[in-house]
């Protein structure tokens, strides 16, 4: 998507030098428009452990070119065991994230090409570089597929409107910065607004890392769309007023019965639709899918992270980005990272195959060959 | 209640010159407890204007002090029309915050008392001061009786837990911050501390203004009371989870059928509350009713405040206050303060006269004297 005015990815090659990986570092946004060159298996790990990268789909992407780095850099360091050097960078790779199933995915799609190339480290180069630019490149074509799916959905609703203005709340940024183009639940978004159809983005704001105000709003301000930031709080007051005309959003994780794990406070938005009749939707690629369980409040685990999320926050004063500290120093602060909508609540998913419901059966009819 | 250690009100007198009202100035906390004199009429209206007092209880008490103070200046200066000049300032003190009901009512109680007494400053000295003690001492006096009402909900709740903590969440601040003393959600918590009940009180940090997080976390926390701060999104996961024994919120406006408006994001607990079969109440005196609507979300008119609130943040950074900018320079955002949760979703009103259910028949109870 537009930068600028000038495309990007998430994640590339350096154009003068493509032993180097260059990366849109997100911590300095929206106040900063940072890129940061990955030339080191460090250099990766780091941006992936303190999230200068975060999201599924680029996240994915970084695991896949990390291991080309490790690769280039057993052969600038003269190492004799590739293999074992290898093995170990994938491991650090995975360790970076544990629980982003994306990212062991797309590091164990490497290793596996790795393993028979022996220890013929250009075979193993040209193998990694090719794999990580498919793994990129898919995760754009399976966005963009999401786009032309869901896109359907907010036309209709402009139609029943009368070329009128549509409303669309999302919460946490499911948008292209989390992937690698595009986005999951902002490519319908994308795509509407290239379709010429009127739209408007409720943004939540998205305590406590504020990726809607920081993230969202400023892909959304970089393609020219209109959005309102909210406060986490407002969702449900516009829903009652008829301000939102559909929710969209993603997902972290996605039982095969259809409950969705996704950022803390995506429940709240999903039971305050349900109770204003307003259509909600969650965007997601089948990288999201858990095909092991199926009581998403039960089984799946809500990762709790730092109180200091919560206590402090970062933003720009006279040009320069501050932490301040916004409660009392001794309060404690709970950070729960995500929270379980059933599907009783989701009026249907949006998928790069197509758009079903949030059940078993629906999920099914889309993945037929994970029926067991 | 308890400021290190010592009790305070909200407001009083200066105890070595009751010709200036002291507040506590409430933008600073929780970083620094600050004491404000109010010497003059243009000291008052600053205060509550710009919000170094807030919180329906307090305001009304700064509305009746406004006037004595009023008085004393009139005085001071020899004015000779003092009718005017009394009526001039109970003008300048109700504008100050125009929908704020309590502060209406208070500086009128004051006025009526006035006008018999023509141009006698001295008894009108004394009846100001009067009548602003009776307005502050009512009000400690309801917060009080709500606490012995509401105590009765938590007492229950920790019986059926055998003595376990109870966890009550809270949303804003309806503590003694915006009363003038014990407040009206957080009375019950106070009483059932005293009475050596264990809670444990989940704190909405409440955005975009943090009264959760910045005034009632400071207020439990010098209490003593097990607090923690959370996210708005995280109440939802919370309830999920059977780690919500009880909601109990305050309002700013309730229709006579049991409609609530309160601080912005309170439906969405009263909505997952509801989901959950989560006990949900509201905590009010007799001011927050509206004896002449009875559809709050149609008929309620919801303050819009300024975006500058949502994209920037006070803070402590090295010791110093100060604000910084969270979201794109060039990003629109909304506020609105405020949204009505329908009666449907409210399991009980806690008030000065006992608890009833949020309906018609349930507040008429309480209050037969309203019914036309």
């Amino acid at each position: 998507m537009d930068v600028n005015g000038k495309p990007y990815r998430t994640i590339w090659l350096k154009s003068d030098n493509p032993e180097i990986v260059q990366v849109i570092d997100q911590r300095f946004l929206p106040h900063q428009f940072v890129i940061e060159d990955l030339v080191t298996l460090e250099d990766v790990c780091d941006a992936i452990a303190s999230m200068h990268v975060r999201g599924a789909g680029v996240i994915g992407a970084s695991g896949a070119y990390g291991m080309y780095i490790a690769s280039l850099e057993a052969k600038r360091n003269n190492i004799s065991d590739i293999q074992s050097f290898l093995i170990n960078a994938s491991e650090k790779l995975k360790a970076t994230r544990p629980t982003a199933v994306n990212l062991s995915w797309a590091v164990n799609r490497q290793l596996e090409a790795i393993i028979p190339l022996k220890d013929d480290i250009e075979a193993i180069i040209t193998k990694t570089l090719q794999i990580a630019n498919t793994v990129a490149d898919e995760d754009v074509d399976f966005c963009q597929n999401i786009g032309k799916h869901g896109v359907r959905l907010i036309e209709e609703i402009s139609q029943r409107k009368q070329g009128e203005t549509v409303n669309i709340l999302t919460h946490c940024n499911a948008g292209w910065l989390g992937c690698v183009d595009n986005g999951t639940a902002t490519s319908p978004i994308y795509e509407a607004h290239r379709r010429g159809i009127k739209v408007h983005v409720w943004v939540d704001e998205t305590r406590p890392r504020n990726q809607g105000s920081t993230l969202t709003a400023w892909e959304l301000g970089q393609q020219g769309i209109n959005h309102t930031i909210i406060p986490d709080n407002a969702g449900g007051h516009l829903m009652q007023h008829g301000l939102v005309d559909i929710v969209i959003v993603g997902s972290d994780r996605t039982t095969y019965t259809g409950d969705v794990a996704n950022k803390i406070g995506t429940y709240l938005k999903a039971v305050a639709a349900k109770d204003n009749n307003v259509p909600f939707y969650v965007a997601l690629t089948y990288s999201a899918f858990d095909w092991n369980i199926s009581d998403g409040v039960k089984q799946i685990p809500i990762e709790q992270r730092d109180a200091t999320e919560v206590k402090y926050i970062k933003g720009l004063h006279e040009g320069k980005i501050k932490e301040v500290l916004i409660a009392p120093e001794n309060s404690p602060a709970a950070n729960y990272g995500f929270d379980v909508t059933p599907a009783r609540l989701i009026t249907g998913l949006i998928t790069e195959r197509g758009i079903c419901q949030a059940s078993k059966e629906g999920i099914f009819s889309l993945y037929p060959e994970k029926i067991n």
